[in-house]
């Protein structure tokens, strides 16, 4: 970060106070002149040639029409000049601890660029280290309203991923959100931090309210990341392009419980448009707060998850995770042939038959019945007897 | 069936004493020579001559070795032989009120043609009207040591395909099969029968007993079948193989509930085999009787289902069928613009705000501020005031 001019930092900060999260068009012309001349087009200091206008509208891949999707931009930017400061922004985040990440750092996380020209301007973070993106980073989403089934699956989930050395990032909002965040505080991390919080509010500002311990925590022991400057109020506008930031940041999204309608299935389609793996975690088809998972994993948007190994595994091949096959007693007939199989069937438990018996009960020959005894006698399944054969429990 | 020469019926019958399910030399035997030269060659009767191996062994589709696979399926055979008597296995079915169908009569259901080598010899079948097949019949199976939700779930799910029209297909076992076909005889049936019982045992044998008033009522008002003739017990073979019938049988088959290992599964892979649908029910993943459905759902082999609705559009479609979206309550944004959106976002619910800081806080120019608020104002979802403007709740 010390190795980024002021000059780009000032100007991306401003940028993001500007221009909403995803505004197209101020996306696109930071990509085609650079921040520095980005903010003094945007602020009306540098005019805007009609070869500029080319420019972006070709970043953008749209023809140019009657009217200068930029001009109309400038427009809809003027109201906001006003409240340009981001000197006083970047001091705000310097005395909570944070820092401004921008494209330019070395710090910026790769997995951003994914979002190719939807990538945030830059990211006001709060949190020690750098922070994570891509590999080793599980997004755990949710409804608000959880359930007690939502919340303890969240849980485990959170501290299984948490012991296998993942980050756990979510929103910080209440419900499924505020679950996994505990969980990934409570079991500390292994390696890495143990969880994010990507905000659809400045970094400052502990929104909801009721969560604010927690975010205080998480600033101190994880991350807050918001691509919008201190100060700015969340709404359901950022709540949405928040969401891609979420996407985007972890290797895999996972819903834990989400409704019909619900802003988890948004990140979830952000991350299967991101080509990230999606997870869903089943439930009770009584539950309205499975049927939003269940509609991803219907329409084959998600995969479905029922524990952290299973998490780990979509994350990719780390060579560590163990697959997801349960330990299951083995049964008699595991690895037996057909024969083998009719043959058993047939042995009586609490009595003894003869070869000949057994061919007729098993529909094989007693040629087939005296080698299936053998090899079944070696298995300890067939015990021979005076009067005859009778089955073995092993 | 009245059409069916005698000898085909006997033939059949006494060859699906002989032969065990899905035995493939005694099936290829039936297809090559028909089924009157097969049972007096699988019998002795009749001599297989060298021609008549190699022809058994292409219709199998291996190569000729050492020693025929035939010499050695009479082998396995001949013990069998003296058990034989088909009169009086047709009487016991005849005295039930059964008839046995085969291959050759008009009712063969055409959707066991799809089993191809692994079609049955026969059926024999208890109950009123022709056994239906395909497109109207869904399999509804699962674990034997079912939970309360499972039971419920299954009831759901018989009442809800039953009143659309389906008949019900499952094993007559305890837990889940139990449920399903209680739940179809309840609601008794629109147009088809309501269930069929495919049995691994004779039609005349109530297994296990404890469901034997439920078999005997599916006998009256539904189907009980079975390629074993009268008087067989079920054997693990018999169960296992049972289980391709209940999946050619029916268009659509649902898992339920289903333990990590399960035969439910194996029912599960054998739809899939024939290309049929299959549908898995989601629960808790704290659930071992819904860890076999999660498995299915993982690994791709099944569709997430949750209601009758969607199980009777995996039967295909049918026209009648209603799509499976919820109602749910519209919202405010619900087909707005992003400008409006972020201008409804913008607009003070308890207090009014003036054009110019709603173009400052919603980020847009002032003229998109007004032609916002002029659409929300005739969408009832911004009110106009001699002060100002506020949201409006619609």
């Amino acid at each position: 970060m010390s190795d980024v001019p002021a000059e780009i930092l000032l100007s991306r900060a401003a940028l993001s106070r500007l221009v909403e999260p995803s505004d197209a068009v101020g996306l696109a012309l930071a990509v085609t002149v650079g921040p520095v001349d980005a903010l003094r087009i945007a602020t009306g200091s540098l005019p805007a040639g009609v070869q500029l206008q080319h420019e972006v509208m070709e970043c953008l891949g749209m023809e140019s029409g009657p009217r200068s999707v930029l001009a109309e931009a400038l427009e809809r930017w003027a109201p906001r000049r006003k409240d340009l400061a981001p000197e006083r922004d970047l001091a705000t985040l310097n005395r909570l601890g944070g820092r401004l990440i921008v494209p330019e750092s070395p710090d910026w996380p790769a997995a951003l660029d994914d979002l190719q020209l939807a990538a945030p301007l830059c990211l006001w973070v709060r949190g020690p280290g750098d922070i994570p993106g891509g590999h080793r980073v599980v997004a755990l989403v949710g409804s608000r309203d959880s359930t007690s089934y939502g919340n303890a699956v969240t849980g485990d989930l959170a501290a299984g991923l948490v012991g296998r050395g993942f980050t756990i990032v979510s929103g910080g909002a209440y419900g499924i959100d505020a679950r996994a965040h505990r969980a990934a505080l409570a079991v500390g991390g292994v390696g890495a931090l143990p969880t994010m919080a990507v905000m659809a509010c400045g970094v400052d500002r502990y929104y909801p309210a009721g969560n604010e311990e927690m975010l205080r925590a998480i600033a101190g022991r994880g991350f807050l990341v918001s691509e919008v400057p201190p100060g700015s109020s969340p709404t359901r506008w950022r709540f949405l392009q928040r969401n891609r930031l979420i996407a985007a940041l972890s290797s895999v999204t996972v819903v834990v419980e989400a409704r019909w309608r619900s802003g988890a299935l948004n990140t979830a389609h952000h991350a299967a448009g991101l080509g990230r793996a999606v997870g869903a975690v089943p439930g009770s088809v009584h539950s309205a707060n499975s049927a939003g998972c269940h509609r991803l994993l219907r329409d084959g948007s998600a995969v479905c998850v029922t524990d952290a190994a299973e998490i780990a595994e979509l994350a990719g091949p780390i060579g560590s995770e163990q697959g997801t096959e349960p330990v299951v007693a083995a049964l008699d007939h595991d690895g037996l042939s057909v024969p083998d199989i009719l043959l058993l069937d047939a042995l009586p438990v609490r009595a003894v038959s003869t070869i000949e018996k057994l061919a007729s009960v098993a529909g094989l020959s007693t040629r087939e019945v005296m080698a299936g005894l053998s090899r079944l006698e070696i298995a300890g399944l067939a015990a021979r007897t005076t009067d005859g054969w009778r089955r073995q429990k092993n």
